[in-house]
């Protein structure tokens, strides 16, 4: 996997998350490492995302207490696996074992997801909104995916059903220059 | 168009918002009113979604000051317009005139847009982290959408790029039942 230049970060951030795609979030606390399923996130700066992660959730007390985690984006081929993720707990399973995913060093504390096409690594800027309402505040301090890549992802609906992203088309010409960041 | 019965807010806000389309988000203060188009959004709850918009936009204010604002999903066939209204501001244009945006009368005080498959109306619950972070919570109050009609949606990919969405697909059958709201 191909590490994206720190100064192309602000630029790459979103590009990866602001579709809106279900994204698989790793982390490793105390020996054990964890990933769960998640579509409830957002772009808050160039390089700064929040993912709202219930404490139900086996990975909210790992990554507040590591204060980093991997944001993995799965390509569609790996629908069956995320919903399978979603549906199992790491309290009680290691998913990475169950599911086969390969560790892929990371420039925080936590393994990336080698079958996903694009991985960020983030770090905890804001622990504050943890509290108030289950939002993890990340600076996203390194991004891996291959460059021009861009397979078909998968948005969650509800109720089980999903979205699959179709063809992608250019409306630059109508941009301002200065909107086109 | 139709309005969601109220006990079915908390179902139907993420079908709408979780997959990430670009949403144009419509206010109404001092006896004016306003579109701005936005990707920068997610889920904070059932009925609980939050909005990065930046002072940079004429809403900002606008919405601040109101305490209300419409949600409004267009579908891709709006895509012109909606790049169109993202790169105009309501500082020195009138966009419902400018684009031909019909006024749907709404149950907070900010115009919906008819030309959009989807409408929530939303109330400010925490003015705290606009001052943080330019993050808009809201509630979201009320619905209006066809039900069971689902266009296509336009979800931003950053530099000019748009990914429109493609076909659905259910996953039901692997979900365990608590985790199908």
């Amino acid at each position: 996997m191909t590490s994206v230049q720190h100064d192309q970060i602000h630029r790459l951030a979103r590009h990866y998350l602001e579709p809106g795609p279900v994204v698989l979030i790793s982390s490793r606390y105390g020996g054990t490492v964890n990933v769960m399923t998640c579509g409830w996130h957002q772009m808050l700066g160039w390089s700064r995302m929040s993912c709202l992660i219930s404490p139900a959730n086996h990975s909210h007390a790992m990554i507040r207490e590591s204060g980093v985690a991997v944001i993995n984006v799965p390509a569609a081929d790996m629908l069956d696996t995320l919903v399978d993720i979603g549906n199992c707990s790491g309290a009680d399973t290691d998913k990475f074992a169950r599911f086969g995913l390969e560790r892929e060093t990371a420039q925080v504390d936590a393994p990336g997801i080698a079958q996903c096409w694009a991985q960020l690594d983030c770090r905890i800027t804001d622990p504050a909104l943890i509290e108030r309402y289950d939002l993890f505040v990340f600076d996203v301090v390194a991004i891996r995916a291959v460059p021009g890549e861009r397979p078909q992802t998968a948005h969650y609906l509800g109720d089980g059903e999903f979205l699959l992203s179709g063809r992608t088309v250019s409306k630059r010409e109508r941009f301002r220059p200065e909107m086109l960041l």
